[in-house]
């Protein structure tokens, strides 16, 4: 499958290499169509590994995944383009972290509550299916859940039910077993305001590598 | 031990009720001195149950549980009274769900990000001991944990150490063993912050029995 990578960070390289280790054809991309992540990611990745800007990367995928920070987001999407994304898949792994006030970062006011990143996406490209998904661990456990051991859960949600059984079929290759459907994309407000508690976890344990379980 | 706790409501009611059945003193603080639930709670308490204003409950404990609904948490601790709660621990179990906007509710702007509930009180009464603990988990499960099955958490934070140390004594009397001890009272915005998540989880389950656990 063609897929596209919005973002060349370590969220972007961490799924961007999954993909193409397991098969897929990944275009990154970036601001600019020379970006040096991206580029050494390309020299990297073989083949099926290539790079260009956020509309090359958008135009390429038949399904995007938005790997930038939150801060970023709408305005890497928006250069991605709309056309690039109507009618496609987009996976929103961003979370909308506010680090200006310092550690541990806040939620933006405008993007928490009664919004959330993940909707203003869908709101904005209403032609793209926005499945809101991976964006509640760290990069390296989204494409290896067995880091943590034992069963933990992978929270996704979004509108469109025929995308998000397609992002669950791509998470399972990932190694993902437990993934929680919350309903549509409102509840990305859900997902997104988790992270405050992860940052403050990180912070306590020195360690990214733990996940939520939700025990019944 | 003497405890006060403000709010007749349903964590109120079961805290009291667990804190009567493990030989503690109980005083249920409502806004009027004869409020029927806690009439009520009262007469089938016992001798060590009793029931009072805001107030009466304040002064009586030694140890005081805020168990109102987050809206009305500020004003029925100030009519506990300061001078009543100086000196002790406040074990703050409300959470600022604003409900006005329908299901699922939303945190209140203004107690939330860069703020919470508990940190809110922790300013108003500084002379209190604050200790966030139990408000992300169901009533029932806040006494007894064993109701979800295997281990699961309990999330407090607050800034006193020998507080945090004696609420911990609290609530493994109540049954927990795995207590996460999140650092000073600004962790109430990661606590309170995932009660979005919990209302999704349990509209989704049909049922409140659930709890996070954290997985390493």
């Amino acid at each position: 499958m063609k897929i596209g990578i919005i973002g060349t960070g370590m969220v972007g390289a961490s799924i961007g290499s999954k993909l193409i280790e397991l098969g897929h054809e990944v275009k990154m991309g970036s601001r600019t169509a020379n970006n040096e992540k991206a580029v050494k990611w390309h020299s990297v990745g073989g083949a099926n590994a290539s790079q260009g800007t956020f509309a090359d990367a958008a135009a390429f995928g038949e399904i995007i995944f938005n790997c930038t920070k939150g801060d970023g987001a709408l305005d890497a999407l928006k250069a991605a383009g709309e056309k690039n994304l109507n009618g496609k898949i987009l996976v929103d792994v961003s979370n909308p972290l506010d680090f200006s006030k310092g550690m541990p970062p806040s939620l933006y006011p405008a993007l928490s509550n009664t919004n959330s990143l993940g909707e203003e996406i869908q709101k904005i490209f209403p032609g793209a299916k926005v499945v809101k998904a991976l964006n509640t661990m760290n990069c390296l456990l989204m494409v290896n859940p067995a880091m943590v051991s034992g069963s933990h859960d992978l929270f996704m949600c979004g509108n469109d039910e025929a995308a998000k059984a397609k992002v669950t079929e791509i998470v399972k290759s990932f190694g993902w077993t437990s993934i929680i459907d919350l309903g549509d994309i409102t509840a990305a407000r859900a997902t997104e305001g988790i992270l405050p508690i992860w940052v403050r976890l990180m912070m306590k344990y020195q360690s990214p590598n733990f996940n939520f379980k939700i025990v019944k």
